[in-house]
């Protein structure tokens, strides 16, 4: 661990609320001695020095006799604070000099700007959480929606934890007896290997299915990104205010100019979905539109989830060929208000005017969305790319173990995958761990978690 | 005080930090039986109920069993809060969904949202707090340097409170005298009337003073607009530039697009100066660009002060003269770097590429906005256009009492005078308040102060 990014002992301090103007904001720190620090320009700084560990004091932070703000001050006691260590979190103003001048206050008091992610990281380090937890509070934070939120809530709790750790043990028991049937074969024990197979595939299928649950675990984190194509004048726009109006969880703002695209974000059973309105698909000589329209290219290039809409009025014309032979879109039949026209096959009739037809599409969005199948409630679901590449790998492991048992390989041979699939294990939960891992997994954190 | 637009002992509930992503989020409560709400959905009720007052408790907050957020619970018993109420707050995961779970939950258990300012309201109306210092509280979250925050919370420490009520006390001393010798003219005591007459300019004086400190409160706090004028290519833009690149205090972000004004927060010397690079002015046929430069007038129309640019290498052209003619500027002769020309009288010499001139630009600025003369360090500056207006009656009143002591007045006559004078004073800390005046001014603050 002598690599980390972070002296874990440092006294460290950052805003831990959002910034802006609020009514309270709190800056945390964490470290050795961050209580007398916090007490040298605190008003009652004996309160502070004296205080019990979780107790709460009404103080004013002064510089030099300036009053630089009243404040509520937390005092937490090691090991009982996030972090494990000693640690203040003082509650100020909303103001943005004003947490600004606290912030630097503390760091002319022996502070330094925590890292991201660094208040987490201290509390792997001191054995407050694993890293599937450490993880989860990245994800609880960065949830769009409650059903994202209560699954990162459930890692948080250990249910990852909790899986891997079983797992681990399971292995553990086999590999003992697997290693000595091989390099005993002449003895009475073969009969035991072939007994350890099935329990070697249960667990085996177990990592699996929590493989699986990352393509769920990503679609109630990330969201799907859905683009909105068709002529000008099919009724995009007529549409996505459709979604706007009648989808009340809205959880971004609408922007852009009408020249650009514009974009929102809906939640539709628990998964978000980042909408997106693309300008009109036509070739155009006004530089600006056509930038709006390359715009639009590459949206739907990205996109998870095209829709292709077309005007029931004017009805399929040769430009909407090319587009629909190309990408596999839901195909929207609109304006069905104002033309009787049939539609033709595997097109949804939708009116944007009378909301006629929108659940059929808001069910077609979900049915192409929730491909994995939605997150039943209590399921233990991974949404960790590293968790579910060692995953993988300890998998993998698992297999040439089977092989190696059903090939009679040399127990010294299929202890290295047993080893292997140990060892992935434990990097899920941080037992076997690098500093570098930690270093790059910390990073994508916010600065104050 | 039964006209108050809200039931000041009911529960609520309002998110105190600033929305957003974070580490973490504050929702606060206040009201009678908070604790004991509270407790039902917290994981340890029992140690939130016995909870002493200061006390911070770690635990989760169920809904019926299924874990919300796992949070650290501050407990405040009455009259050690901030409302002067039992008061509970609870610190939360920073998630969008997450804090939305926590308030509805609370909001399910007796809890209502609480309104703009109510937690200072109540503070208020449990004598925690005058009303001077309440607005010094929303003064503070809105302020938008250091030393606007800096005035805002010698305010908060009950500056003015202070000299109102000295002001209030030695009116009352002369009140009685002055009345007495009014009502006795033939009795021994006219002397003191005169004796009183001193005095009574003295406060008179203090007050005044005290009305004049309104322009320079104002200019810490709001700060002033400054319109960069001047034709196409003058410079405009690169001297937005210089502006933020060596003023490192910009407090938001730069935006818009070319088409339309870009605007930024700079700070000289503690005045807050919204920068405005408006279109250039010339009239113009592409409907776009005439819109831009309509917008550019309402914003110079607007504009505290404005800032007018020439390039050197062209100088004076007849299209300036109208301009310069119509508006009071600040004068800038631009890109001295590349033309040696002479400039006109009353302009400053500035190159935006060299930063050139750019201390003088700033003198200017700063000697423009800042008329009524910067704050002194400690001085009690008011902020508040009530207060300002309650002084200003206080002051008329005492201008009618010194006239009315001059022309003989009878002493009730004057009287009503004294009672309006002092009736001002505590008005402006709440002594004296009616509800509407109330329900008005707390209607101006953000929802969880």
């Amino acid at each position: 661990m002598n690599d980390l990014a972070y002296d874990p002992d440092e006294p460290i301090v950052a805003l831990a609320t959002a910034w802006g103007e609020s009514a309270l904001a709190v800056v945390r720190t964490s470290g050795a001695g961050s209580i007398d620090r916090v007490a040298e320009i605190f008003s009652r700084p004996s309160a502070l020095r004296e205080a019990a560990g979780n107790t709460l004091h009404h103080g004013r932070l002064l510089d030099n006799g300036e009053v630089v703000d009243e404040v509520i001050v937390s005092v937490f006691r090691a090991p009982a604070s996030y972090t494990g260590q000693e640690s203040v979190e003082i509650a100020c103003h909303g103001s943005i000099p004003g947490i600004t001048r606290v912030v630097s206050l503390l760091k002319a008091h022996g502070f330094r700007d925590a890292g991201p992610g660094e208040f987490t990281l201290r509390a792997f380090l001191n054995r407050k959480m694993d890293l599937t937890q450490a993880e989860a509070v990245r994800e609880i934070v960065s949830s769009r929606t409650a059903r994202a939120h209560a699954l990162a809530l459930h890692r948080l709790g250990g249910a990852v934890h909790d899986r891997i750790d079983s797992a681990k043990q399971r292995i553990t028991k086999l590999a003992s007896t697997i290693e000595i049937g091989l390099d005993y074969p002449e003895e009475e024990v073969p009969g035991e290997i072939a007994d350890a197979l099935p329990d070697l595939r249960s667990i085996r299928g177990e990592l699996a299915a929590l493989v699986d649950t990352y393509r769920t675990g990503k679609l109630y984190q990330e969201g799907v990104r859905v683009a909105l194509c068709g002529r000008t004048n099919a009724g995009k726009s007529s549409l996505f205010n459709l979604f706007a109006r009648e989808e009340r969880s809205i959880v971004s703002e609408v922007h852009g100019t009408t020249r650009d695209y514009i974009e929102a974000w809906v939640v539709i059973e628990g998964i978000p979905m980042n909408l997106y309105d693309t300008a009109g698909l036509r070739s155009s000589l006004d530089p600006v539109e056509a930038e709006g329209i390359r715009r639009s290219e590459q949206i739907i290039e990205h996109a998870d989830i095209i829709v292709y809409i077309v005007d029931a009025e004017t009805g399929l014309t040769p430009q909407d060929g090319p587009f629909l032979d190309r990408h596999q879109c839901i195909r929207v039949w609109n304006k069905v208000d104002l033309a009787a026209t049939q539609e033709p096959a595997g097109f949804i009739r939708v009116s944007a005017a009378t909301g006629e037809g929108f659940d059929r599409l808001q069910r077609a969005l979900l049915d192409e969305a929730a491909k994995g199948g939605p997150a039943a409630s209590g399921q233990v679901v991974i949404d960790s790319l590293r968790q579910k590449e060692l995953l993988d790998r300890c998998v993998a492991a698992l297999d040439h173990i089977a092989e190696g048992i059903d090939e009679g390989m040399p127990g010294d041979a299929v202890a290295l995958d047993v080893r292997e699939a140990l060892d992935c294990l434990g990097e899920i939960t941080g037992e076997v761990t690098s500093a570098d891992i930690l270093n790059t997994m910390f990073a994508g954190f916010c600065v104050g978690k």
